[in-house]
């Protein structure tokens, strides 16, 4: 069996209440689960490459739900463990036109919260494992799932599984009385390929400045195995309305992709770890910086066209945006 | 201003999956509020009876949908507080047929819980009041719920305002360290109308027997404050079917109300609570034990016609119910 | 091209609570279009019958939407005129269980209640009709509406055309100052297959009795014209549960049909009319008259299964209905 | 109790074909309350400001449903009357792209439209009132509006409440014998701020002229007690697209606000009573006139990204928009 | 009766994602019917000129609402004939922003594709034919369609009727054995009006080069009963805004339409023959070539406005985006 | 890993009218993906056995929908292949009251029809084979699904896998020339355990008789290795309403199960593939014959109260159902 990309997180159920109406509108919302790690997962098998996700749900139907949303798209769900405790949620407002997208989290307190170390069989994950991925908002959930990240990260730089980090900062989370330069310098040593922005760089590592490239420099000075990092630029004018474009830096050099323009916005939440999951998918294929930031880019503004958490977008579908043939053109 | 009858209680998103589908395939769920005391301030509000609710509620868009709810049908929301903690929730997967319907409590943790004494002025509360409703869910929830509803119990016997309690025994709550045993007593020692099952009184007050109405007597020996206490017996042919009637023991005599056959049941979460609002209808209007029980019964038959947690049943549409006139025709 | 069944009637918008909602819970309202002599046309158009329908509409995209409604099902509408005032509207909250079905009427004022003698061309209209058919509620809605029936009737006698009339009185129209005892005897004069209740009867000509046969004997006396008279009986034990049969008084004998047990009851409106319909048809037909009522109450029977006001049933299906024949069975 | 905002007129369902269909593609409409003047009081109590509604409706549950609307957004409804007629519609299409929204009224004969002098006991109204907020609609509807009006702006008057009008010419309005002319000057005479567009102006005052200042000027001249004339701007490249600012004549000199380019428009019903409730808003907060116009302007554009005829946003998020922070950008 | 424009071809059910979702997400679809000559025939029945249509259906319910759908519509449907086969369907993925709009078709089988000459009467359609239109999809589905569509356009010239024809080249058609350049060049042999971009004109006719009006002038040099030649130039920026212009080649002159910049759009199915129908009813009009062009080329605009097929625009409403009166503002 | 039960089989598209819909009232389709064989997979799995199914689909998004489909239930797809042709499709028109539920098939030219042998590897899936699971559809579909079905049994026997047959003879299948009774004996041959009623036998063997023991006893006497053969008998009261049970001829002795009372039916397709995945439930299980049929029995009854085509009935629910307790009580 080919080795898989492994994801380790928390999923939660998201409600949103329909089309444009605000939370005081509601009288349905419309269930999806996402987790920013499992869908980096989820966009990987959708690109043909194999993947797990490991976590911590409750033993009830909702948690038997995200199960069954991580089967219909391929990812791996053995080595999920569970628990009594609730599910995570969280309730989106989608924004349109100059009113913002809400979000309002209910996240304390879930079974993924609760993960303690030694729950996971980590050396048998690593074992089938190609790539270990994890994010910032695991740590900063309890100090149960900041020691499994730091177990999850150990096994893969011990078994030689390469490990990149999405960085983000969350400052509501982080309530369990550490602080994120307490946690997250560790876990950003076992890191291989690292994804920040500057103040994320600031926040977990301590790392000042104004210019991104020379931060970058002093990040990866100081924790040499980092190979590369990278970020998304997202110019917001409005919620219905964005540009975004990727940037990488190499240890030397300062990288950018296409910049798309993105009207008509139907989704925007999951579009960084569609980027993520592009990064993943172009180092595991061993295409240059350049390639694999322009293949990460073009699968961002994919996902704001889809749906939900999750990057629904196939390999084909990207590279057609990149060569930009076909854009928006009916296929029959 | 006209005294208004209170509640205290939680108030939860009921989360539905729609029509008879299962909690594994709902891609929305249907969004209601409801908690089975303030349900009964609703329903008196929909019977004309001017009706208020206390709560704590989260400070964000959804307990402001909680207070939009009661506002719209016109109950007093001037003493509920609010805090930073969750809003409770229940997953309700509708039964039909010979599946049962299924609730997923999600209910920790939530603004309710933190409520503490002190926070509500109960005074201000009672002055206005014409009747005060509890149910033994609140104490099961925290020590301070339990702390609250014993304040606002002394407070309406201190203002001479009438006090029934529905016992209504959780098994699944009742998870901070008390027994029911040790804090319904207490609470009971000032109700005067009691609702309760057989069980409901052997789990809060250790009495035991078979016989529903030497039971009863019992526990109004021990309690003489109490004037009667009554409970709904339900057949359950199917999810879809049931058979429902009321009784009643007035201290010496086991009174039963018409048995009404409901087939084609659409919703039955909250018809104990319409049953409740129709006791205290008439109790309110000094009707006999006789025509008021009647009036609950038909009142809680006609809940399970009704979408969600509270009944919208005029006092004209359970008066005709009663009178079994033009039950079911249409009216032009 | 083959002689059609002409109707001659109001047609409204009807806007319905989906499901089992109550009125005050409606966020969207399921729209069709239905009118008693309009659904008789359709009904007969699903069953073979060329048909067509006279009325009157505004002149907007409302009155477009009702025509096209007729279109679709075959029912010609060439003899449709058009006007400046508004459609007329009914607004149905469907009952359930013991809770009855209720309608709220926003019909005056309409388009139709301004139609006048001279507007429609009765002779273009009957020269080409099979039969014409009337119900009670057109001269109740206004003077002018009431001459056009007369007017209608009339020319169809004139024409030779046979003429049918559901009595169908309605207390709550009737508000232009006539009494119906003061217009309908003149149209039951032209009029050969009667529809009326005991207490339609009693209304609209003054003809008392506990007895239906002696009721239609002595209607029959006064109006020899007439060549029956039929109705439909139903019992009501709740608005998810009736049981309805067909009578026929055929001038010496009450013929009675089968008795169909109406359980989940999906739509109950209309279903007067498609009885109706299947009566015309089954004198058209030049059946018996047990053959006729049988197909009548079949017809009625099948339209309480059917969403909207008009019976979509096929002939082949009431057919099968009546020979007991997979009844309720999968057909494959 | 504080003083409120209280607001004259009438309120319809709202019956809206869902996205983007046509009326003849209509098969469920979906409903919601609105009218000019209730909108302005839910906006203002959206805002934190204590508001009231008057108005007349039908005694059946349409009207129900309209007061349990107000009530949801906390509007007082205690001086709302009752009768016997329909409640007003009206029926919306809405535009996209190159295709115009359309509205097909259907509000004569409404119970408001009976409304008569005598019938609100305008003293006790103006007791609690902290401002009186009226619309050229009303007197536009009926004799007895029209003298309702001028009642309660008299009564305003006499108990010293600020009054404004937003003058709102409606040719297709006015069919009951007088002209806006004939009526409008002496309702304007006893308003203090006055929403009007060049046209409105030259309809209901007889004052013309090209350019917005001068004409503005002329009506002060005429009438002294007019504090400053505003009216909103748009600029409509398609229905999907439109442009806005405010303009404000304060006597002397024309204010102009920021323009907001408002792309993939929601709704844009009810915009004008968005502006007209910052208005009042920052005239209530003594804001200076530029502040006021800011606001009311950043209202109009929120409005036109929500569901429904009301502005539900608040605040906060106004002067969010106005500071031009965080424009469409997630807020988790 | 008035004479018909007539069209041929296969209608099928499309069932599309609702929204924005893709296939893999569908729970359910939205069905409606189109073909593209019989959207032909609906957009002229909207026009106001009488249309039928001639297909070949199934003989069930999906048959039975294809005819439903027409006669909604006003389309004459006395010429249709049934058989036992399927309907064809397509399955549409609506595209927003980037990600393209996708078909999948399911049409090879169905009973259109059976369809053999001596089916149709096409004498007695072409008695009452004022205009015969075909497309390049008929002949492409199978040789009884081929040989249909030549005996279509054989009796219109034999009966002097005018014929127009849409070339539409669909490379994935044409399986039956035969090539387009075998079955075409006959049937543009009998056709005065010709729709067709470059490579359609290459495809069918082997004629080949990059400037339009010179490929063009070929065309007519060599079937020199061809009037005139005309296209849509679509430019794609992306699945929700493209620009779209008609172009037509009066046999010297490249005429060209105002351009539409059509963002926020709604539905692009079916814009090809909004923009026929708009060219038939120009010439129908007897309007001069560039008046004709506009009118089709803002018919094709509006239509993307349009959820569905077929186009739903009026005679006025097209003017009046010709006019660039009006353009997206609320009509009241 | 542990054998799984492995079916073999056609999945098709189901499309059914929303609720009480008939087929020309449809404006949509709710879609979900069902196949005799497969939905006992599904069953199967639900129940905790490990399952795969063997199919062929067409490669495009609607196949990789079937695939997903049944990913989520956690079907093993490893064996599936793939082609050019389309979906199988059904169309379904929900019964209610007096009118049946009807289907429209729209399966023929699907991927599945084109399996040859072959193309499945029967030695690799036989391995990991616990069971082997076929229905008389696939040999009923075509001359290359006939032969796969048999290759299948073949290996099956040959890897001593216990194979169990749902004769289920569909009249309007059977179209490629052959009759059920020149295939289906050697089917059986190679059968232990055979489901089919009395006319199923006589169409697919030739074995006439009235008696469902004796008949069954002629089955085994001619075909020695079937272990025992059982059946649904239904009582049809309407759509609404069946009575079933299940029989079982164990070679001896007919067995029968309790009758489930089947009121307020939701969805009675997929009953008689629950009643089989009890069955194989049971006999995995190595429980009695009479055990077995219970179980089959009861979850053929719970089917009927689920949504779609597969049964989503938990082991636990099975038992409680059978057990009697709490049937249709709301479990909290």
């Amino acid at each position: 069996m080919a080795k898989s990309v492994i994801t380790l997180g928390e999923i939660m159920m998201r409600l949103s209440v329909p089309a444009n109406g605000r939370f005081t509108q509601a009288t349905t919302f419309q269930a999806v689960y996402g987790g920013s790690e499992a869908n980096v997962s989820v966009a990987l098998s959708n690109f043909g490459i194999p993947a797990g996700h490991v976590t911590r749900l409750p033993s009830n139907d909702l948690g038997k739900s995200v199960v069954q949303h991580l089967r219909k798209y391929n990812v791996n769900t053995d080595h999920i463990v569970f628990g009594d405790e609730r599910l995570g949620l969280y309730f989106l407002e989608n924004g349109s036109m100059q009113r913002p997208p809400r979000i309002i989290y209910d996240r304390f307190h879930s079974a993924f919260s609760f993960i303690k170390p030694g729950q996971i069989d980590w050396n048998a994950v690593m074992n089938d494992a190609s790539w270990f991925h994890w994010t910032g908002i695991t740590p900063a959930i309890s100090q149960g799932a900041a020691d499994v990240c730091k177990e999850a990260i150990e096994a893969a730089n011990k078994h030689g599984v390469t490990v990149s980090g999405d960085i983000n900062y969350r400052r509501n989370l982080w309530q369990y009385g550490k602080d994120a330069r307490d946690i997250m310098p560790s876990l950003i040593r076992g890191t291989h390929y690292m994804i920040a922005g500057i103040s994320d760089i600031e926040n977990c590592l301590g790392i000042k400045g104004n210019d991104y490239a020379s931060v970058c420099k002093e990040v990866i000075n100081k924790n040499p195995q980092i190979k590369n990092i990278s970020f998304t630029h997202r110019d917001t004018i409005s919620a219905s309305h964005n540009k975004i474009h990727g940037v990488l830096f190499d240890g030397s050099t300062l990288l950018s992709s296409k910049e798309y323009d993105l009207t008509h916005i139907v989704d925007r939440v999951g579009a960084g770890d569609a980027f993520m999951a592009g990064l993943i998918y172009g180092w595991l294929k061993r295409y240059d910086d350049q390639k694999t930031l322009e293949f990460a880019s073009a699968s961002c503004a994919l996902k704001h066209s889809i749906e939900g958490d999750v990057n629904l977008a196939t390999v084909e579908e990207v590279e057609t945006l990149i060569k930009g043939e076909n854009t928006g053109k009916l296929l029959r």
